[in-house]
């Protein structure tokens, strides 16, 4: 069996791109291990987040499609590729990532035929405008993983940084709203924490 | 808004799994990332499955149902965090391969709520058996994506352990079985590889 022309090249950027995702391997965060052997990477986060999503998906306020949940968690850092991982308490970072990752947006879905590059690029459009169910408990669930890492891990990114009790607050807000149930359950860890001097109080 | 005792404990048992799961990423298999800089783990394997999932599900011979092979490969590997990854070509390891990992799949299921942990166990039991549509493409999957590491990485694992032709068709035989439209290009690739002299003719 082989393929007409047209369906050789479909064939071909869809493996152009699976093959360009290795790199999300080497895309490093600033989260560590809990062991604290290494950082972790954006393609393990990312796996990460879609085994929590069918685990916690019973905690959302509003009913999502999870399907939808799924496949926007497994991309929603594909651009990290080019445009890296912006640590979320870098102000200065900040002010240009916008513009770095809608550029990495457009190179890296462009890969992909075209009706597939569409699809995925507009679950990571949701997913940065956090404004449909499904874009705030995967939002939700981007801020609940990187938390679980440092509490179990004695502090991780937030002790490294000095990072302060209101902005860890200000950071997991969409856990609050996505997953209103779940907010306990971090309030009593950023005390914990506070208390282990994990957090500056 | 607080959890009754009932809930708390069933949020408790899912985290405990979320917090184990992070174990994965420090599971390595025998591929490496295609520039060679290091093994590959489980975890980030995992993640690349799904979105080879996402795309490529219309090369399937029988229709599949994508959540649910999403599910599958997402957890697939999860018993490696007890089991460890079993290389496919080592014969002596691949003969307890089935006691350790079943054992590593009654604990590590076990640890979540009755429902959750049965349904896992049941995505992974349907992997290991490779009967439905889903599982045959989920196994095809898994057997791609390493080929694909390979191919574009000078020849990675079946250089380096002197494997052969026979040998990688052999294992490359669920994906003619799941997705034959696929084929051709798995052939295509092994010649080449064989050309390049990384697979021993």
């Amino acid at each position: 069996m082989s393929l007409s022309d047209g369906a050789a090249e479909r064939l071909e950027r869809q493996l152009r791109f699976v093959v360009e995702l290795d790199k999300l391997k080497r895309t490093l965060r600033q989260t560590t291990l809990i062991d604290d052997s290494r950082h972790e990477n954006s393609a393990e986060h990312s796996w990460h987040l879609a085994v929590m999503a069918i685990l916690l998906e019973e905690y959302v306020e509003a009913p999502v499609d999870l399907p939808r949940v799924l496949k926007m968690v497994l991309v929603h850092d594909v651009i990290e590729i080019d445009a890296g991982d912006t640590f979320c308490y870098d102000a200065q970072a900040n002010l240009d990532k916008e513009e770095r990752e809608r550029r990495a947006a457009d190179r890296l879905f462009g890969l992909l035929p075209a009706d597939q590059g569409a699809e995925l690029r507009a679950l990571w459009d949701e997913f940065e405008e956090g404004a449909t169910p499904e874009a705030r408990f995967a939002v939700a669930l981007d801020r609940l993983q990187p938390l679980l890492q440092n509490v179990n891990g004695a502090g991780g990114t937030w002790r490294r940084h000095g990072i302060s009790r209101a902005q860890v607050l200000r950071r997991m807000e969409p856990i609050r709203r996505a997953a209103p149930r779940l907010w306990p359950l971090v309030e009593r860890h950023v005390e914990e924490a506070c208390r282990a001097g994990w957090i500056v109080g």
